[in-house]
């Protein structure tokens, strides 16, 4: 696995210098852990000058978490008070490197300044989104971790649907599934939990309440595991007690044809807008202007909302091995809604086309 | 409740004044809740120019949360990735403000660059710490918060103790003492709930794992509950089984007697450095120098994480009514060890000397 790290270091290395930086400077976390394996609070990573690279962090990581690679070069710094940032851009200054490209969209402006004062005499430019955009197309091995966050998704909800739900609240539900997926071997949550019944169902952003889930209610559960820093989600909406209404047999359908469009608009080289406006296209043509979300999908990975994003202004297309979610919702105000999310890696038609990481059922259930 | 926040924003309308920047644009989280009462994702305030201030924000917060003050103009952005900041320089702009003091440790570089451009031939200053400066000292109110928050805390901490604990890993305790917190009212988990068992006990810094609690281990818990945005913490080091070996009641012994010499150190005009050294000593003097955190407190609010800091290169003194954490800890390397950590105010002696809001037992309990 080192070496997978130190391919990924050498590819922005080369990236940098085509770009005239000497070396590279990454504090954005995730960035940190997807180029060393690990990410301490507040870790540093200088990529170069030259072929060594060095992670400066404030303190070694805990045992029984993922440590640096032996091939890195680990600076701890002698002050916890100090700032990781500051100490690896004096190091690029020692090293006589003439470019440090640093991320301007995660350091703050009081940072950048100390970095500029310190690094005196050393270039400073932007790295941007590099990292991110290598992050973009994930591997096997980061696609094997997300397979594993899907499978525990999918347990800890199938064993929910197996409770009794009626007068729970939407908390607890979520604290309960938050609790399975850590049993069935996740690092944690993914993002926070999200249940919302009856009025609250369907809702793109819900923070879960004390409202109890009652007879009649849809009932919508969106939760992923994180497993080895790999987050994916799923997301149902259910009708609790004996038989959903003609109302919200004909919302599901809709939103279940629009999560199938979506899906299947899936490939290499189509452009990120068009699956975002294939899932959509059905969703107005059913009526359903109102209450849509911007976005009807986006980007997993190390981070849950990752790019690319599936929205109507989005750029871009879709490559092989690029893990999205495929999520459409409607929220009527007052009444609920429906939302099914799904997570799916891209790949070509001749590999069997998506392939769907979260395969609990998508038929309306009766709980 | 909405007249505290305007009194809150006129004090920093003042502050801006004073420094020659008409307007302020306040875009750290906790600091938008401070003087709003409210923090929806991406928002971003502007306090002046003149007497009206408006919050930016992308969406409304969902029903059921905290919504913004009546007297507060509140603007929704028309897309959802649009940068409530960038809206908010613009509205200082139109408001022909000639300097907007803006947040430089909280801004990226890249929306510092964005703020620029938008409201070109506003000058730009640095906010710096004002509003953190601000929520220091805390009214009775956000103590009254506090206060439910460590009764919170206690009652979690409680119930856990009654239950069987020897077999159960980490993970689950830390897992069910945050089920707990949310059942007994909080919002949430006021940060990740840490549970050390065995040769994890005592580290400042540990995430909890699948090693289960076995007879004879010290088991060290830390958990505190964010009650109306207001977080606090508590925690505590237990022995497991019939009865603690030597070297674990002289342990207990030390770390106790630095906690208590912290406690009653805390008064008003006491340097934060004094009483860091104050805890410190005791456990210097009893021969534990290596495995010391650098840090033996700090301040609590909206942040679980805010100033005071109380260690030895900290400068101030302390205030009345600012609530601090007192937390001194020894970890034996392969041992294992004992932390000890409440929630108290600092008040005169005439008013009692120093509230403790945490008031789980200290005593060595074996469980």
């Amino acid at each position: 696995m080192a070496e997978v790290h130190s391919v990924r270091r050498a590819r922005l290395r080369e990236r940098c210098a085509a770009a005239g930086a000497a070396a590279a400077l990454v504090t954005r976390p995730a960035n940190v852990q997807y180029l060393t394996g690990c990410a301490p609070p507040g870790a540093a990573l200088l990529v170069g000058p030259g072929p060594a690279d060095t992670l400066v962090h404030l303190r070694p990581p805990p045992d029984g978490t993922a440590q640096p690679p032996d091939e890195l070069r680990s600076i701890v710094l002698p002050s916890p008070d100090g700032d990781a940032a500051v100490a690896a851009a004096d190091l690029a200054r020692q090293q006589h490197a003439d470019g440090l490209a640093v991320e301007e969209h995660h350091l703050t402006v009081t940072r950048h300044r100390a970095l500029r004062s310190v690094a005196a005499g050393v270039h400073l430019t932007d790295l941007a989104g590099s990292v991110e955009q290598l992050r973009l197309v994930k591997d096997e091995h980061e696609i094997a971790s997300l397979r594993i966050a899907a499978e525990i998704s999918d347990q800890a909800l199938g064993e929910l649907l197996e409770s009794i739900l009626v007068g729970r609240t939407e908390r607890h539900l979520a604290l309960e599934l938050e609790r399975r997926l850590v049993d069935h071997g996740a690092d944690g949550a993914a993002f926070p939990t999200c249940v919302g019944t009856g009025p609250h169902s369907g809702a793109a952003r819900h923070i879960p309440t004390d409202r109890r889930v009652e007879e009649g209610d849809f009932l919508s559960v969106r939760l992923g595991a994180s497993y080895r820093g790999y987050r994916c989600e799923v997301g149902r909406t259910f009708v609790i007690g004996s038989a959903p209404a003609a109302w919200q047999i004909e919302l599901y359908d809709a939103v279940f044809a629009a999560q199938r469009a979506g899906r299947e608009a899936l490939a290499p080289g189509v452009a990120c807008r068009d699956v975002d406006r294939a899932t959509r296209d059905v969703l107005t043509a059913a009526g359903h202007t109102e209450g849509l979300a911007p976005w009807t999908g986006h980007g997993v990975g190390l981070e849950i909302d990752e790019d690319p994003q599936l929205s109507p202004a989005a750029m871009g297309k879709l490559d092989a091995c690029v893990p999205v979610t495929v999520e459409p919702g409607v929220h009527l105000p007052g009444r609920g809604g429906v939302r099914i999310d799904d997570t799916l890696v891209v790949r070509p038609v001749a590999d069997g086309g998506p392939e769907l990481l979260t395969i609990t059922t998508k038929e309306l259930l009766a709980l």
